[in-house]
């Protein structure tokens, strides 16, 4: 079983527009509901690949009651734990004149100091079970800021492989508890060690505590520095489309590929394979399994070598 | 008591965001729900009038649990009609740095014949024990363009006078039903009839059916033509606000005006002076209980004396 855990879990609502017209009403066209918060995409990607998921963190409130509701139905269990605060929303906004869209996303619930307790216990659970354990995305308020690091410092002591897909200040708290994972895009990289070159960065971000790193290059692939070795992998062709959700794709190729023992190489496949066939996916944060079929054995994964 | 009815019922949720701009992610500062559609802002401030208000249409699906919830400390009695589909949110999106507000409103639940039909036998009763009614907004998907035709005949054969606030083909259609009192704005009245001039117009939308008409001209008041007499009614100064709900406060003055047995002109005054009181109210559709009590008496109602 995979764990993986949203502590800002959401319901993701998407609105489409004619035009997006600030200053001005607009009838919204369509209205979709889906479970969201990047753990809950990570599982559900896991899901669809064949692999046992369990989606923990927290949920509340009518908005909670809502994405429950949605989940109930798809392969991931639901282990969220109540909060008594509601579970946030956040509006996708598609204009359809443009096929632009516009991002509104609540801040999330007060978490309380007994809520945080109750999540340890369920998490400390289940981490006992898990082959692997992904931490995904932003706290919510309440949640002190080593949040990350504390949860990382459990699943080491149980012997579980974690991954850490965070930004920011939890990102930096959180590699210094030495997660075997960590997949920041180029940018969070750039911020956590002040390195934009992606060599110099990753090194760096494994000399602060993770184990390993694999960098989001976008359209480019991803760049990995591992204890095994260091590798780019590359999509055959760019590829153009919504890029909504790729990242965790990439998490679940990571993870899935990991869970079944297949070395660095076929795992960057995988996540290589899975983020682009994302992207070429209509619905946002799907991924297209004929393509991800047809891509898989063709994702150039090539060692690094550096430059003389 | 005072009914009103709003059948495409709204959770009114707002967003507050430091600049809204297009094409990009937003993280929302604060969040507030409230019920609304215009019904029920009416009986809102009804009932701080001190009025007994009851408030119906259709209700359902989670954000309609979520208004009732909300509505339950509320004076206005809840006689909502549940209903399948999901009630509409509308979402208010406050720019902090213009001041501006963004308006996105979804369509509301597609009511089936079989609702339609529990909501008239509703309706009906409700009608019965009430001293006033008011038809307030759209139609939700489903609802035949005739509704309030529908509701008017009922409201009349049982001798309760009945308001009217809505527009486009509804309007039209329920003027024809021959209702005691329309209260259009400027612009609705010139899409009903034809004319622009608020005499002309009004006279034409009464010749169409209406046995009053009260004309919302915005900062510069109402203009009324009735089988009483024709007046003008004007705050003692223009004011600066947010203008969202002012239109509701006029028809909870009229409406609680008529019911205490004012005459035209009181129940004119009472309608500016509650209507720019609300422009004055620092939350969107809340009315200034000083500003209104120091209105009331200041309000100048002019009987209208045609051009030579």
């Amino acid at each position: 079983m995979i764990l993986t855990v949203t502590l800002n879990a959401a319901l993701d609502v998407t609105y489409t527009v004619d035009a997006l017209v600030p200053h001005s009403s607009h009838r919204v066209g369509e209205v979709t509901e889906r479970p969201g918060g990047k753990g809950l995409n990570v599982a559900r990607v896991l899901g669809a690949l064949g692999h046992d998921s369990v989606v923990t963190g927290f949920v509340g409130g009518a908005t909670g009651d809502v994405l429950r509701g949605l989940l109930a139905p798809l392969p991931p269990r639901d282990a969220l734990v109540p909060v008594a605060g509601n579970t946030r929303r956040t509006l996708a906004v598609i204009d359809r004149s443009t096929g632009d869209t516009t991002q509104l996303n609540e801040p999330g619930p007060q978490v309380g100091p007994a809520e945080w307790a109750a999540f340890l216990l369920t998490y400390g659970e289940l981490v006992a079970d898990a082959d692997a354990v992904a931490l995904c995305g932003s706290l919510p308020p309440g949640i002190h800021v080593g949040a990350y690091a504390e949860l990382i410092r459990t699943a080491r002591a149980a012997s579980v492989p974690v991954l850490l897909d965070t930004s920011g200040e939890p990102l930096r708290r959180g590699v210094a508890a030495r997660p075997d994972l960590v997949k920041p895009n180029a940018e969070e990289l750039a911020r956590l060690t002040g390195f934009r070159e992606p060599l110099r960065a990753a090194g760096d971000a494994r000399r602060r505590g993770a184990h390993a790193v694999v960098a989001s290059l976008g359209p480019e692939g991803v760049f990995a520095v591992t204890p095994q070795g260091t590798w780019r992998a590359a999509p055959p062709t760019a590829v153009r489309g919504n890029p909504t959700g790729a990242g965790d794709s990439a998490v679940a190729g990571l993870l899935s590929a990991l869970a079944e023992g297949l070395d660095w190489p076929e795992r960057l496949a995988r996540a290589v394979a899975l983020s682009t066939a994302t992207v070429l996916a209509p619905a946002a944060g799907e991924y297209d399994a004929a393509a991800y079929a047809e891509l898989l054995p063709r994702v150039r994964v090539e060692p690094h070598v550096p430059a003389p």
